[in-house]
């Protein structure tokens, strides 16, 4: 190939796919430490299911109505039709279909999704994105359930330390059904209307009322009544308990079969959040009407400062504060990112779920397996915390990428590089925790590893050199300090007492950071 | 749909793709398992890259060869053309082009992989599996860092506690190009003799031979000239030092500029492997040459029990012997699962890696980035690790599964099924790292509960009534103890000290369990 179409074909292909990311450094160690965060809480309550990243075909088929368009397909390449996952949901039913013995599971998945959408990045709409998803499936599951999942929910954001920062808004499917059917819905327009309710949450009353009427062809009054209901939200704990009680008190809804069974299920969830603490973020919000056809009892979103703006629901203090906050820092954080991680610009929800009792028998015809379960959007949700630490929020399971230890050598004109020695010390001291750099050439100049050194950040230096070698010692330095400083120079330390010395000076410099950090406060 | 429809479309569909697997339950515990020791050591060293699960269709082309067939496109639905990733390395290549400032780059990576080849279940060749990667990427790159791959190797296998199962094979291209030199063998004929000599860890050398002279062409005495060199092989740290000094006395070898270089480049690799404490499985083998042609430098290769009958090596004592032992084994270990873990099937190589220093060139003409890195077949190391389980090897890395406690509840007839209680409780116990289960029903007989006890082999009951409940009190049984012990009923433990009271049993009963684990030893 000439020089000239081989610089063209780099040109061409020194990219990622559209819609996709890379994630690496202090991304990918975020991104971890987040994974870390959720899977320990959901694996407390259930055990991996790790599903191919592709299904056959004909799993996907019908399931997504008209979001079907955006499934990605496999090549015909010979042997079966495959597309690419589109959420964990399915593939879950789907296995749960293939193990008809199985009662009663509890799973959670953590996986890459794929969406032929068009990407927005700043939305943090993408075209591959990681899922988080838990759900139970069993055939006699109860609200017991529906609360445990909102619980798990909880859990996870308070180990994600998010406490304060977010709502779990909660409403319920048969209650909104009951709603609709009380206000002289026709039964074939309920999920139409049921979904243009979901809108207000984006959306004025007045331009849901238009679609409503207009493009759904229902009646004027009917939208009006409708309205009544569906403007009513309990703001946090007390205020959904108080929605609770207006719902019971509601003779209409009690006379509908529906909207009881959905009110009455919703005060035992209630309760059971109460008694297991997880019921202070919850807003009871009957707006909240979600998308997707298959949900069929309790549904959840959770939206924080980042979530999209809310516009029929004001746009509460904290989210305004949060916007002109960010703002300042929108420069810094894009500058080394090619996706916006401004909180203000709101990438929808951090996690959503529901109810879903009837996808497994599309698959098993008969099957009797309920399922309710929760997606988190880990993409969402790294870029919020990482957006939080950009405006100096601490979390204390986030890991340090900084560099503790660079390892030098030294030596004379015959100098061996001390290459295998350097290893040595490297391997002693990353087994202990600490991140150590050096240089990968055999025989580095001083003038190369000093300057190393500092662009990495090192906090301590440890030199080798030929004598010192000879005599069992290395030399640790700490970088930085004043001319002056009795140990400006470094001290010499015995190899087997290197790694102890070094742990021991690295907590002695966290604890003198931490005063410097409270002085600072002060 | 008429139901007969229905019904023909679930079972059609009630299958995952061909040649791909569900990850559930045992076996997805022992692999998080098995990544985590393996993260825990690569993280020491290396920073994770997470690439996306497909490339622009030209990142992947041309990049293996005969293989290419194998790759998996994705279907043209509009816009760019995508193809699944085939391996790790090749989107570190492209990442390391798309950022010409990084100037030196040690990632891992954990991901699946995806060959469109024919499922050969029983030998561990999926069409989507696991591989785990770790490289090194710099412009300076020396024999510090081969040696310091091959370390992570050791580190990584003794972190899965494999220590005396494994054996890693080391060679050099630049000694075999060498030695091909040497025989004779003409320039354009190396890559393809080479490719047959590592054959021979399959095949006898008759066969090999008879493919060198007769598919391929070469002189008769310049096949079996090769045939003195590539059957050394140096058993075990001893037998490579020697086999070291040998190549360094064959003056043959040293006049030749290629081998030459090698050989020293060995030399100063096995020196550090011995400082860092990492030489006591390797071994110097001359007839390991490696499919791929990128190779440039030192390759290596991890093989074990479990890995293919060597047939030229002579099958060593102990492959025969857990060929012996895993047959009695293999009805147990296939019926739960749809691929065959016997060890003795022989799934390849474990680990595989070296030196490739052009590769990122392809992609970025002009860049200097030298790289070296291994790859570990997850999916093999998981199938050997299972199979030894069941040979009652312990690992002190993996997980237990079983539960700990079985949540009940008792009541009268106006029972109200105690639900937020129980589930408090089971919030309380996950919370310290017990395994919990508790049915799922509001009002569960108790018929039912203990069933479900012995079923899942819950350790303990917690027992809960609502006398009790009353009382703050609630019942901790531990479960199968004989009749007539003084505490078959249960002790009553009082709510807030109950996490406590179920641990210490817990860490009791594991004691015992260990004493009685060494009196059966004896």
């Amino acid at each position: 190939m000439a020089p000239k179409d081989k610089e063209k074909r780099g040109k061409d292909t020194l990219k990622n796919p559209k819609g996709t990311r890379d994630w690496s450094d202090q991304d990918s160690t975020l991104l971890n430490d987040i994974f870390h965060q959720i899977r320990t809480v959901l694996s407390r309550y259930s055990t991996q299911l790790d599903t191919p990243v592709f299904e056959l075909a004909d799993v996907l088929k019908g399931k997504y109505g008209e979001d079907s368009k955006l499934i990605y397909d496999l090549a015909d390449q010979g042997g079966e039709l495959l597309s690419l996952r589109y959420d964990l949901t399915v593939p879950f039913a789907r296995w749960l279909a293939m193990h008809p013995e199985v009662r009663e599971y509890k799973r959670f998945a953590i996986g890459k999704v794929y969406r032929r959408d068009q990407p927005a990045i700043a939305k943090g709409r993408m075209r591959e994105f990681y899922q988080c998803d838990v759900d139970f499936a069993g055939s006699g599951a109860s609200t017991m359930w529906d609360s445990k999942i909102v619980a798990i929910v909880v859990e996870v954001f308070e180990a994600l330390e998010w406490q304060g920062h977010y709502t779990i808004k909660l409403n319920h499917r048969k209650i909104l059904d009951g709603i609709f059917e009380v206000c002289g819905v026709p039964e074939d327009k309920i999920r139409a209307i049921s979904s243009a309710v979901d809108k207000l949450d984006k959306s004025p009353w007045e331009k849901v009322r238009t679609e409503m009427v207009e493009t759904k062809g229902l009646d004027e009054a009917v939208a009006d009544k409708i309205r009544t209901y569906v403007v009513q939200r309990g703001e946090k704990w007390q205020g959904s308990k108080e929605l609770l009680e207006s719902l019971k008190k509601d003779e209409a809804l009690q006379a509908n079969a529906k909207a009881k069974q959905g009110i009455d299920e919703m005060e035992v969830i209630l309760r059971i959040l109460e008694v297991l603490g997880a019921h202070r973020d919850i807003s009871f919000d009957l707006c909240l009407a979600r998308g997707l056809d298959y949900y069929t009892g309790i549904i959840y979103e959770v939206v924080t400062e980042g979530s999209a703006p809310a516009t029929v629901n004001g746009g509460d203090a904290q989210q305004v504060q949060a916007e002109g906050k960010s703002k300042k820092k929108k420069k810094e954080l894009t500058e080394d990112d090619d996706r916006s991680d401004d909180p203000s610009v709101g990438v929808g929800s951090v996690a959503a779920g529901g109810r879903y009792d009837n996808l497994v028998e599309r698959f098993l015809p008969g099957s009797d397996m309920q399922c309710v379960g929760v997606s988190f959007g880990v993409d969402r949700i790294f870029s919020i915390t990482k957006a939080r630490l950009a405006q100096g929020k601490k979390f204390s399971y986030v890991s340090s990428t900084a560099t503790d230890v660079y390892i030098m050598a030294f030596g004379g004109k015959e100098f061996s590089g001390l290459s295998a020695e350097r290893l040595l010390i490297e391997q002693m001291l990353a087994r202990a925790g600490l991140k150590v750099e050096y240089s990968a050439k055999d025989k580095p100049k001083p003038q190369l590893q000093f300057k190393n050194s500092e662009k990495c950040g090192a906090k301590y230096a440890v030199i080798l050199g030929e004598d010192e070698q000879a005599r069992g010692e290395v030399r640790v330095k700490e970088l930085g300090l004043p001319d002056g400083h009795p140990e400006k120079e470094g001290v010499l330390v015995k190899l087997e007492n290197l790694v102890s010395e070094v742990t021991a000076r690295m907590k002695g410099l966290e604890v003198t950071e931490k005063v410097k950090d409270l002085e600072v406060a002060k």
